[in-house]
């Protein structure tokens, strides 16, 4: 029995009995011969509360002093899990992102790790300890200063020192069964995957699957460390993601991994826009100055008469307002005629890395979105993935019409045979 | 100008408009052209909040984690300050305790601080910053833990600091406006102290005086750091506590320099004891072995048909379990008939140095108590100190009707003269 990292969420520590429960599940792993590291979130909407409090102080809270801040959350909650485990009869130690060597770069609020020296880890386990450490949270490299790894940071935190300690595996724990081929709360009949590689993973995580984030399963792939998403509440098996199947864990030889979705992305559409080497160019360098990151990008065939073309791209809803900004004031030196905005779009994607080598995929999307009367606005592909951009109002629908035509619904028996000539 | 260090307790900074009523407040003397360090407890409630979630999930938390725990308050309230003061325009940066070189033992719970090396802090000063520091809060020597350093911590880190980094004076900011000649809630009359020495304050500090804990004047005498007791809320200029009286602080060749009282202990008497050599050594050797602090001692004459004795010492209440228990175990090697407990007493105690050079101090003590219709059960005494243990019922009106006969009320004009033939 080796080692095993095992992350828990906000919501699975949210009070005094959920860290009582989630004490349980930890002793157990311990009590089954694992060395037990476990990474732990703030309590619930502890972390929100601390935001409040310091909106009330100062409108636009500071990056040094708002990650010391931040961090007292998951000071609290690992200090309680830690008293809860010796309640059981085991020995833990909690600690810092600092004392469990998490080292980071110095962009307060939304750091990156750099390194990670867990020599404290190793001899607090060495010593029959379990060790339990502060997600989300490092010290950086240079001025020894509090940062904090931004959103979804407790999930990165336990890949870096599940990599860092050469761990069997790295738990997730959370909230829902594991990964499922949709979102349960669209598609009813989603099914949850029993394995996934880190590869489709990583593409639906960027489709806007919201159960890992793309930089933990990243993390991950990098340094070939087995994730397992499971349930801190029921207990039940999850979804493996790693480079291959082991053991029993089905795979099924499935084509199609899932269907992502995603409507928190806006449409911007340059209008008008001189059809000449250089010009697309201009306009993204733009965005990038704004440091916005943009997803899809189309530009329209040029109409022969004007020499003229339009050209359009999705971004996060978020940075919508200062992408129009940034363009308008560019607007005499890029040269084009108008902005049009659309925040009332969906992103449906379809993933699979069997679609490499299963021609017609694309077609039966088409088909299938077809048949749902969904009208496709912007395409956009990767080996593994396509997706598309419709109406927000008709992504629900895009989404359950596609999840049942490729046989995902997890009361379908029947394969999908594709036929035709590639994608 | 140099130096200042300040120090807030939680009612201080309970919310956000005390937070921000602070920031203030510090800005205030840095444009006075100070620099300024400040140390802060944990907002209001917050620590009894963290206790409260400890004791949900372990009903003996333990030393360390307790510790982890209890400092994520100061994390919170030193973080919000130092945004709050960003925000009115001033550079600010927030410490832990272990970042700002505050280095102790290894008890946790009740650590002690060893050393200071706060070359973080001189740093931030040199840089134009504030400094805001965590009270209450330390690192271990040994093993790099986090450690807290108990009751009235806070006090003692802004003292502990203002020697490390030579302060002017070290300002504890509080809800009251200085030390009184005795307590307002029980003397309305009860005056506030201009100045006083190193040496009556730690009497009064010892004798029930709750402005400042003992260890923190202890620390202040030793390295000869100016306190200044003060109000966060009313800004007025408070208590001086230092060697020599300074400047304008007034000092009215006072004789006596408050009356102190305290409810929280208990008295215990050992009946029967063999009046020979070794039986007291017996006694306090149990309590010590115990760990139990005692207070007062008094042994009855022996009378001479029994050469039996009677042994009484107060101790705190919250500790009289503890010795009886221990005592009882210990009868029959110590060899006593029976033992008294009773948790009904109180301690009235006249402070001032005064009295080593005027007689008579002794005696209209006992004659205003006398008058005032008091019985005295037990009495002790130093070079600068009287004090009775009484019923505790008669404390509160003990405490006045001394408080008058010393010429300490407000509103009295009269000096007190001495007759008579010493104490």
């Amino acid at each position: 029995m080796g080692l095993v990292v095992q992350k828990y969420g906000g919501s699975s520590v949210a009070d005094a009995e959920g860290i009582k429960r989630v004490a349980k599940r930890i002793v157990d792993a311990k009590k089954n011969g694992h060395q037990v590291v476990v990474v732990v979130s703030a309590m619930g909407d502890t972390t929100d509360e601390l935001i409040d409090l310091a909106e009330q102080v100062s409108p636009i809270p500071a990056g040094r002093e708002f990650d010391m801040l931040l961090t007292a959350g998951e000071r609290i909650s690992m200090a309680l899990l830690a008293m809860a485990i010796k309640n059981l009869g085991h020995e833990a130690q909690s600690f810092t992102g600092s004392q469990a060597g998490v080292i980071t770069d110095s962009v307060h609020n939304r750091a990156r790790i750099i390194d990670v020296t867990p020599g404290r880890i190793r001899t607090a386990l060495d010593e029959g300890n379990i060790a339990i450490v502060a997600g989300f949270q490092g010290v950086s490299q240079d001025k020894k200063d509090i940062t904090t790894l931004g959103r979804g940071g407790s999930d990165t935190t336990a890949v870096a020192l599940a990599a860092a300690l050469d761990a069997e595996v790295c738990e997730i724990y959370t909230d829902v069964d594991g990964v499922f081929t949709a979102d349960p709360r669209v598609v009813p009949k989603a099914r949850k995957i029993d394995w996934i590689s880190f590869e489709d993973m990583l593409e639906l995580a960027s489709s806007g699957s919201k159960v890992l984030l793309h930089r933990c399963v990243e993390y991950a792939r990098r340094y070939n460390i087995p994730i397992h998403v499971r349930s801190s509440f029921s207990g039940l098996r999850g979804t493996w993601v790693s480079n291959e199947p082991q053991g029993d864990q089905q795979v099924e030889h499935a084509i199609i991994s899932g269907v992502a979705h995603d409507v928190s992305e806006a449409k911007v559409t340059v209008v008008g826009v001189p059809d000449k080497p250089g010009e697309a160019a201009a306009i993204f360098r733009t965005i990038a100055d704004a440091e916005i990151n943009i997803d899809m990008v189309v530009q329209n065939v040029s109409a022969a008469t004007t020499a003229l073309t339009d050209i359009s791209f999705t971004l996060p809803k978020t940075d919508g307002a200062r992408a129009i900004d940034a363009l308008e004031k560019a607007k005499g030196q890029i040269g084009f005629e108008s902005l049009r905005y659309d925040d009332q779009i969906g992103k449906i994607s379809l993933v699979g890395a069997g679609m490499k080598t299963n021609p017609g995929v694309t077609a039966s999307f088409f088909e299938a979105l077809s048949d749902a009367g969904v009208n496709i606005e912007l395409i956009s592909t990767s080996e593994i993935r396509i997706s598309v951009v419709t109406r927000a109002d008709d992504v629900n629908e895009a989404v359950r019409a596609v999840h049942t035509a490729f046989g995902l619904d997890s009361d379908s028996d029947e394969a999908v045979v594709y036929g035709g000539t590639g994608r």
